[in-house]
């Protein structure tokens, strides 16, 4: 026996040269690091996902666990209205309200704030609209979308335009359309926000949209499978996700930061928003170790450049500088350290110089076609 | 417009230094690579999981996704007969065939085999039993276990018992015990099987009386969540499953070849069950590249060992023999080629010889503690 | 102490739920998998890397030992004749076989092919040979490159041009070109090949001019730094590489195939080189698993394919067919099984149809611009 | 040609669908997550090396870019004095800080800190000792090792004896033994720390002296191959290091914490050390986010434990106590929050109380067979 259990110490302890990281069967949490805005803390939101109650394949205490791992701050439980295709299995005729109460339990427990939301599910337009922060889902189960739209409001609930570009809704043309309906909706202050991103979608319409009628911009999932199978959690993928910068990590705050669209999109390695967000976002998000360098005539030297937060950020050189010549691509890995050539151009410069490097931020995008600008900033001696 | 194609191609490019393997977003299957037997295929199958037709977390047609996905060939759906915690919201009275009808549309459409079966689920003596082929698992809804059991031998289903080591349904002393109940079924050619493995657990005293009782061996996930929230399927990690060694990929082959007791248990990297199929698994997933070798006098000579398998095979040396030393632990990783070192020993040998170099393989046990014992076989010739 | 053990044990087991893969610290070499066409053997094959004997930062025998773990099958080694940085601290003058000599003695011992080589290193016209199947690397070592060239000629080498479009050679207008000192060394029969990839670099215009001048494509790593810090080997990225279609795994038969131009270009994804070569090569790297299938009017059926290769495939549909609709794009993950969806178009179609549906292979080039074509062939009885 | 570029932005989108992290192709630096004590900080260093100025396998530059991705801030390069099988090729018996000297440039530029340094490698005993911080590593090339030390000595260098346990340089009895030369290099000043960790072993013995004659603790890889061969540092494994609690981040600062004897070992997920160094490692690694609950009868409560750093702790539990029940087995991933189960008993307790849960932290030793003890505090308000 005893020698079995040596066996077993040298077997494991084989099998066991150890790696730190993600560890089969151990129910965890990682955080999603991002910086926090000046009076703000950015929460991780998703504001669309389905249940078994609709059309998704999960009971609702699922949405929380996913979230939780995944390291979000709060989720929005938005079964359809109307379209119920598991209703001869699944009871839901007698209370909408129901997957957002079950999952609530479990939010409570694991601390992630559980919105109670319903999909308004009608043909374009206007399409589907989500409605969060409801008091009674039940109210919104009548003939007329409009009605609808109005019970929400009348709950105060936060209205949004779902996939606006979604192919089966588009016309012939397939062209993504504003119409008549969307504009009614918005006059009558039951649109407050549009989905800019959903799923693996990006819409450049909603984006321009969101800017033109200042529309909160939203990003989400529609998470119907289990999240996993769609998306690889564990090789680093992540679902969509809407940003809120709030007061507090309440639901209240966030409600607050929702209408006054104080959001940006995170999807896909992809920051999209305003850029009075996106901008200190950026900037907190990096750090240039030692900026103060020499630089000697045509001399080399190297700084090195962190990125503290989980987007690999994707730099483009703007117009060359008379004093030094870098490289007209730089990407910062999210989390790691890389390292900037910077290269004397034996220009007359001397003594001391804050040098502004102009770039732009290919993937962070503050509007349709248009890349935050950034610049990085060394505290250059020239010398001889 | 062309500038923004190429400004996208270049970091596309950039970001696109292409790794293959796991792509997010993409529905994909990966076999199991495990070698068939003579005269057999060998499938990969779990017969015991929840939907929330009972408590479960998920709809039916994910069991089978998830079992496509992870390169399995057959199922069984398994829902409590009397554990109903969703009864309020699911309804299940009606019809406790409908879990298993609604898997079997997706089921036909991806190649799985899906299995209709019930957990009778009672306190120990008996414990839970999984009753698997049955005809219609409503029969088994009756106030007495026996005639639960007895409905299911009726309908010719294979009855097997399940975590017979599960703490919760020990009795003080924590000792894992047959009833008098289970001789019962025994005698009554009511129970076929056990669960040698259920999700993480094994049980040993379950793998001793498989061999001494005569009951098909088995190894099932028993999974309630989505199978990723418990099994980091994307990191290599993977549920629990039975091997059946079937004439061909059919619910009746497997059917048969479950009541000839022609399984294995195939979990955490651990392979189970009796050395008539365990010996063949093993030799037929392994390739010495170049067994024929040469060695003079205390030479070191280095041989190529191919494990063509799914399955890291750790190999423990047995007693040393006269000619040659070789290493007292051997690793043969999933899929890898490793080296062999050697060493002449000096020893009188001369001319040709088939050297059999004697190894346990810790992790394929074919009895509680006991490894399978193989052999590597070089062919060497000896000289001066 | 027996505590000790049981507690180290249940610490081992907890760390050790078990996946199977890469072992830390385990040397093993990886198989890259992909078929070989008929009458030849697929080897992988390195002719460009460097050690500490020119400009490289490893000692010889680590070249062979990467190519080992990674499934190549033989290497050059191919330090430069001309620049030598380490000459101050590496013996070179004496003996430029010495790198190829150290290597072969691991080559030996691992089954690497280990093929001697020398990179002649000039300004652009010609810019950098290289020059294999040396018998004495020292005869290059002259001041005028057309005789180090004539040199390697004599010795009956196999002579390529290097990265065509590396940066620093071009002229200021940044054209790639083809200098007549080219025209002269092919039509002396001293060029036989062009790199048409390098490191990371792709040159289409060495593509170009290698299917016009029937030259030998050639697709090398250039490796300077241990392999590991330039490509992710661990994360599955891999070294660029030349796949020669040989009559058996010898440098003979290298040899003789490499002259034979019976080569293709395998790099981050891609594969370039000849028609007769690729297309049988994607041919048999995929497996239609059940092409019988059935539609009934506009049916949906769904078909797996099987992609036993190392490579994906990226899948372009090209003209619609009048049958049946299928997706635009299909990607083939390497070594997975994916789904084809097969859409009915309600055509007069009846009874049974070969029908081909045609792709265009678009990470498997055939020419500079020119992705394969490839056909997916279903036996489809139509139905009413 | 548009369609072309279209084309690939299709492709690479459809490929890119994108995952943050490890970017092939791209140099970057990991840092490595542990807390700084109070009044230091923790330097990450590795103090025993080779190159191929003795018997290691890559030019010395090699080692520093291997510590600066590894995220490392200091390495001692210390090839032998007397063993150098490259000596028909690499020029060393001229200068034996040659290595060193190369490695510093690329440190300059790094910002990684090179220390000078030699192994004085004689037979057992006195074994190998490693002599840092020399002035000038030639005057180590005597034939006496006590010259050399002494010589080690009068430059102000800090000694030690490596991998103690080694197994070729044991006598046959195969024990690991403190001999009268070290006791001699100990009185003599001569002896300042000892290897407690090297490669991939554990030295119990090394860990009990360090203790008992107030050795300095190290931990170093003794690396010879490119580090990503033997560790695989893509996939999460990190080569063995020394911690060193140094006032600043400067060669000076790391001298004066080694002779202070401020280190610790962190190797294989596990650190060893002196308690007044890993109690508060640990306790500032963790974070118990929400502390405050309210327990009522025998309620559970689930709390989250946060761990910040790269060290998977895993916890056992100390003896029970009356008022809650906690798990046996926590583990706390690197970088993950948890959950902690705590179970009211129903005790007497009422009020608020500040409750002590004791653990050990099984892979944290402040003695070869002793773990550290800790405490979590939970903020427990009993209630009816």
């Amino acid at each position: 026996m005893k020698r079995m259990l040596q066996l077993l110490v040298v077997l494991c302890c084989l099998s066991a040269v150890y790696v730190a990281g993600e560890k089969p069967g151990i129910r965890a949490r990682s955080e999603i690091h991002l910086p926090d805005l000046s009076g703000y803390v950015t929460l991780k939101c998703d504001f669309h996902m389905h249940t078994v109650f609709s059309d998704g394949a999960v009971w609702p205490t699922v949405r929380v666990e996913e979230a939780w791992r995944e390291g979000l701050d709060a989720i929005a439980i938005t079964d359809h209205i109307e379209y119920l295709p598991r209703a001869a299995d699944v009871v839901t005729s007698s209370n909408r309200n129901r997957s957002a109460e079950i999952a609530r339990g479990t939010g409570a427990e694991l601390d992630i704030i559980v919105i109670r939301g319903s999909e308004i599910t009608r043909n374009m337009p206007p399409g589907h609209l989500n409605a969060i922060f409801l008091s009674d889902a039940n109210q919104l189960a009548v003939p007329e979308w409009r009605d609808a739209a109005k019970a929400s409001h009348q709950q105060g609930a936060f209205i949004f335009w779902n996939h606006p570009g979604w192919e089966r809704q588009l016309a012939e043309d397939k062209v993504v359309r504003w119409y008549p309906e969307h504009t009614e909706l918005l006059e009558g202050k039951q649109l407050h926000g549009i989905e800019v991103f959903n799923g693996r979608s990006y819409y450049p319409e909603a984006h321009r949209w969101a800017l033109e009628k200042k529309l909160t911009m939203l990003s989400n999932s529609d998470i119907h499978a289990p999240l996993n199978l769609d998306y690889h959690v564990h090789a680093g993928d992540r679902r969509p996700m809407t940003l809120v910068f709030a007061e507090k990590r309440t639901a209240d705050a966030i409600k607050e930061a929702l209408f006054a669209r104080r959001t940006a999109v995170y999807a896909e390695n992809r920051l999209i928003g305003e850029e009075q967000f996106l901008k200190p976002l950026f900037e907190k998000s990096i750090q240039i170790k030692k900026p103060q360098i020499t630089i000697k005539g045509k001399q080399r030297v190297v700084v090195q450049i962190a990125n503290h937060s989980d987007i690999d950020y994707h730099l483009q050189a703007g117009p060359e500088i008379p004093e030094v010549a870098t490289p007209k691509i730089l990407v910062l890995p999210a989390r790691k350290t890389v390292l900037l050539e910077v290269r004397g151009k034996g220009s007359d410069a001397v003594g001391k110089r804050a040098l502004e490097l102009p770039y732009r931020v290919t993937n962070v995008l503050v509007g349709p076609e248009e890349p935050l600008s950034a610049v990085l900033t060394l505290d250059v001696l020239f010398g001889k």
